[in-house]
């Protein structure tokens, strides 16, 4: 996204929710180490100190962005179509669902698959993503092992490139695209049935 | 990576191959934006006219890493395997090749993806990369066309999954990691026909 596109449509927001969207947007359009809080109040319509009373400062904002995606992503882990079923039907469903969330929660999502670690809160976040990695991955190899996915590719890599497939449709998607109901199940489908029909 | 991993093993170094090497290592550890040419200078231990030598800024130094990225990744398109056969034969050579490139130039090829357009050299890296998509979406096209792709999937979304999953490889591949031959196969595999097996 560009710096600009991400300041469009900008009006002074002052409730702990709007700051926070608008947070996320400079975070993504400048980087978080470059952001300060004057950008920020700027971006929000209102002063700093306003901005203070909601939140202590630029790692707060960070934080709470991050959990809020984070939040969303593990409550999918624990939902019935997770937790039941063949290891590839809790896959399917745990694909479907990150698709989901990330449409709904495209900019909590970017912001999370930005993150580098050059701060305790980004570190925080890097393990907790690789903690919601190795849970998918821990089901890979349980599909793998009752020969649902195929052998020829390693349980590791075969985790690593379905959470790639899944991740990088923040790269393209905008709210507002037309299919966007139906993305869930075409992802889903081609991480698990591949490119190639059916028939061959 | 962490910004002390890419720094370390650090060396004097003078010519301009190990200064674009350096510059890059800096850039992805630190984001473009916040490195100086003077963070430069001393990641590569020679004084900042030694290095205005060689290249006329920062720019520049991004502008050339991101040549070398854009060059190799283009040269695959070229070549017979992407020019002849089938479509999907093309498509398993291009997504081969682009594998083998971005384990060969894991960091050039990372600074590329990680661009976003701030600067006149980024938009120009964007248009490059989108041109690359454009072509490899237009086989995509001529697959789903010719009934050698599933036809449930829309090609565009196809051409962008393909290349996310591709893309991906550099958030977790690790220069040495064993098993890096085998992997462009892997990849291919994984991507056409999908995680489970073809037996189904």
């Amino acid at each position: 996204m560009t710096a600009d596109a991400a300041r469009r449509v900008r009006r002074p927001s002052t409730g702990p929710g709007s700051l926070l969207e608008v947070a996320v947007g400079e975070f993504i359009a400048r980087g978080y180490d470059a952001t300060s809080m004057e950008d920020l109040s700027r971006a929000a319509g209102i002063t700093k100190s306003s901005f203070y009373h909601h939140f202590t400062g630029k790692e707060a904002l960070l934080r709470a962005a991050l959990e809020r995606a984070l939040s969303r992503l593990f409550a999918i882990l624990d939902e019935p179509g997770a937790t039941a079923g063949s290891p590839v039907q809790r896959l399917r469903h745990i694909v479907r669902g990150q698709v989901a969330v990330l449409t709904e929660d495209l900019p909590y999502v970017t912001l999370l698959l930005r993150v580098r670690g050059n701060t305790e809160t980004e570190r925080w976040a890097l393990e907790q993503r690789r903690a919601f990695d190795t849970r998918v991955a821990a089901i890979v190899r349980e599909a793998v092992e009752q020969g649902e996915v195929r052998a020829d590719v390693d349980p590791a890599l075969a985790a690593r490139l379905l959470s790639g497939l899944v991740n990088s449709v923040v790269e393209w998607f905008r709210p507002g695209r037309s299919g966007a109901a139906e993305l869930p199940d075409e992802v889903a489908r081609v991480a698990f049935e591949g490119l190639l029909p059916a028939a061959r």
